[in-house]
């Protein structure tokens, strides 16, 4: 099942789509997915992403795969519905987009075996796990203001059920820049995957029931600009579009400091 | 106004404490503090810490003051009320409690200048940044299995409303264990308050409602170990209790790695 949340017709509605295409709310109405306002599928209680999860992104920036899982939070106020628009800082030269499975937990896990994690997830969904690399002096655990900002979380625009992906490691991902394909990828090259990801996480904390896994993004990662559409495509998911705006005039330029841009 | 929610009695109930040193719930019925099971004093959205944030612990650690607010995020499934038992991890050498102002935002804050950024706090609580050093390869931007376990975010027992606190930055901080005074130390000596840190932040992100920042802690932080009390108190908002328990025995010990244990 794909299930979305939407405004329609300036009502705020529950909705799935079905094989014709149309997302039906509880009613029984059917709405063309253009011509609603997609809202966040969930409302996470933590989003948890992964550093250097694929091979040949490692590889790409010159790195060796790190021992155990490079996590960071996401702060709840980045996430982005699909369609909203993103900020780009004033003030910042290199913003990178990253197409990531999301993968939700369904219920929560505490001290979950690998072998028993698949009871634990719940769904899937999209990513773009936006960054600016200026703020980045440390590429292992970036600071806040690199992937915190406000919008730099786009998440949709569906959450798709467990039963509807039976192979989430051979998925294709794909993110294009203004209708070119800039980066390319397949879950199969993810190094940690979910049951794994869950077995380690639950080790020490609890993954409660809507919490996100960003598990990583593949090679391919590039710049993007005021006025680009960025489009992340995930087999069987769907596809996250986001416009990038500059950020209004009224704005101090932020700045990197010392010691950051590497 | 202080208040608390807590169980008593088999009822979840919130309170206001009062002069009389007791807790009046809405029926207007009183509970003795000590009777009751305390409970989160809030849910916050998120949790965003400050490390290196007194000047006399940054001196105590032989860092030289960042020039910018160090932060990162603890997730909301580590905090832990006041009375509740705090896990030490098999396997680890290195537990520090850390005595800590939280600053609880009492409105959505985007683009708050310091001078304005008054308006914007709600109140402030008392709270517990434990970490577990073993694990920490990077000071600065600790990995989450340091500082996002279970349990290693008590908070509490009050929130304790703005107007309440007339001079939050001429507070005396104490940390004991085992009634033995550990740490000692005043909020004047911190480099970033509040207005400061909420500019800094709200620059980028919003700070919503219900949002907590800890304010990172003064010199004077030691080892606790399984069997011990910790017992926190800020001048005006009470005292945070909370023992400490190893964990059980079916738990495998999960080491420090390779370059860790800084």
């Amino acid at each position: 099942m794909k299930t979305a949340n939407f405004i329609a017709h300036g009502r705020t509605l529950k909705g799935e789509l079905r094989a014709d295409g149309l997302l039906y709310d509880a009613a029984g109405e059917s709405h063309r997915p253009d011509d609603v306002q997609f809202l966040l599928p969930l409302r996470p209680g933590k989003v948890i992403a992964l550093a250097l999860n694929y091979a040949d992104h490692v590889a790409e920036l010159g790195f060796k795969a790190p021992e155990e899982p490079v996590m960071f939070l996401k702060p709840n106020t980045s996430l982005l519905p699909h369609g909203g628009t993103v900020i780009y800082p004033r003030g910042a030269q290199y913003m990178h987009y990253e197409v990531e499975l999301g993968v939700v937990i369904g219920r929560d896990a505490r001290r979950v075996k690998a072998r028993d994690a698949e009871a634990y997830v719940g769904g899937y969904t999209i990513a773009n796990d936006l960054v600016v690399r200026d703020y980045v002096s440390n590429y292992y655990r970036p600071p806040m203001r690199a992937k915190g900002w406000d919008t730099f979380g786009p998440l949709g625009p569906y959450l798709v059920s467990a039963d509807e992906v039976p192979d989430p490691y051979n998925l294709g991902l794909r993110a294009y820049v203004n209708g070119e394909l800039r980066q390319e990828g397949s879950t199969r090259d993810m190094i940690l995957k979910a049951p794994e990801l869950i077995e380690f996480m639950s080790r020490f904390m609890t993954l409660e029931a809507g919490d996100v896994i960003l598990t990583g993004t593949p090679k391919g990662v590039s710049h993007v600009h005021p006025g680009d559409v960025m489009r992340m495509e995930i087999d069987g998911l769907g596809a996250l579009e986001n416009p990038v705006a500059l950020e209004d005039e009224s704005a101090e330029p932020l700045v990197a400091q010392e010691g950051e841009r590497k």
